[in-house]
């Protein structure tokens, strides 16, 4: 069964190689749990965004966020 | 911690709406737990392609699976 | 100046024409003061959700908000 | 060589099947020809906009276009 | 009522921090006043372009545009 | 007649400026030959992904190839 599951992850930058190794890990078998696909049909894009590329109720993350205020 | 990830599952379309659940349950949760993020903070679209919506190798999916053979 | 924004929104389906008329023409207008962009350089693509298609939580839509219900 | 290009075709709805067929093999051809990758490794989802789902200019295409007026 | 607009606004680079600011907050209220939804609600997505990527009939932006030219 | 295609390309980092020359002249001749648009009405946008910004199979590209190992 071809079920081509194509990912985008749109999260704030700053995460770790680990912390990504366990995202696409976990997510890929959340995936195939729930469709019943095989792993390596699964595609996985990171999108990570800089605190001034990432805005909730008009304000930019970088203004309203200490973690991601520009250094 | 606002990790506010946003993703996008591009998946071929006919699955049944339980298999819709236990995705974005299993997704959400599988975030949350390498992020470490609150699950409500997780957001999922998913985009459904019909047989002729995804190509793979120049070539439609429903002139290649069965299962998307247009009816 | 060229700057030539491509916008996409992933809103739940359910709006009338006139409320996707006005909802780009405010946005254009928006982007243009912002960017001092000419009107007819703004793109605009409107991708609507159905109840199933969206979630929040790790839940769909349509089952935690009677709007999306599913008739 | 592992290049893995995953394209996203968003244009207005209404193309006949063949139109899609003929665009899927000559946009992989064209990676190819570029990126020197196989054909098999090149992915196309194809978003089709209804005229009141694309909007030029702050104007859905439906209120522009003749061809894309609602019927 | 949820609406839960999450828009991205693909858009050359190079704009200031404050451009981003206006950009964010005149989107952000654009959408309100014509969804009639909480600005909370609203999540926004800047992918910015270099020069090199994003082309308009088959030209590179760094090749047509003074602007974007590679220094 | 107003097509519009917008394209997006998801590619592996590392390609050079000649090849994305290439890339979007020949994409955007192919789309012009198959949907019989102008050239100019084609825009592509080019999303370049890092090794630890795109998975396969559960794994990221860095950690299964050799190409986009991190130096």
């Amino acid at each position: 069964m071809k079920y081509m599951p194509v990912l985008v992850v749109n999260m704030m930058e700053g995460r770790t190689d680990d912390q990504k190794r366990s995202l696409v890990e976990n997510v890929t078998n959340a995936v195939c749990e729930s469709l019943k696909c095989e792993s390596h049909k699964v595609k996985i894009i990171i999108n990570e965004m800089p605190g001034n590329g990432y805005a909730i109720g008009g304000k930019l993350m970088q203004d309203t966020d200490e973690k991601y205020k520009k250094r």
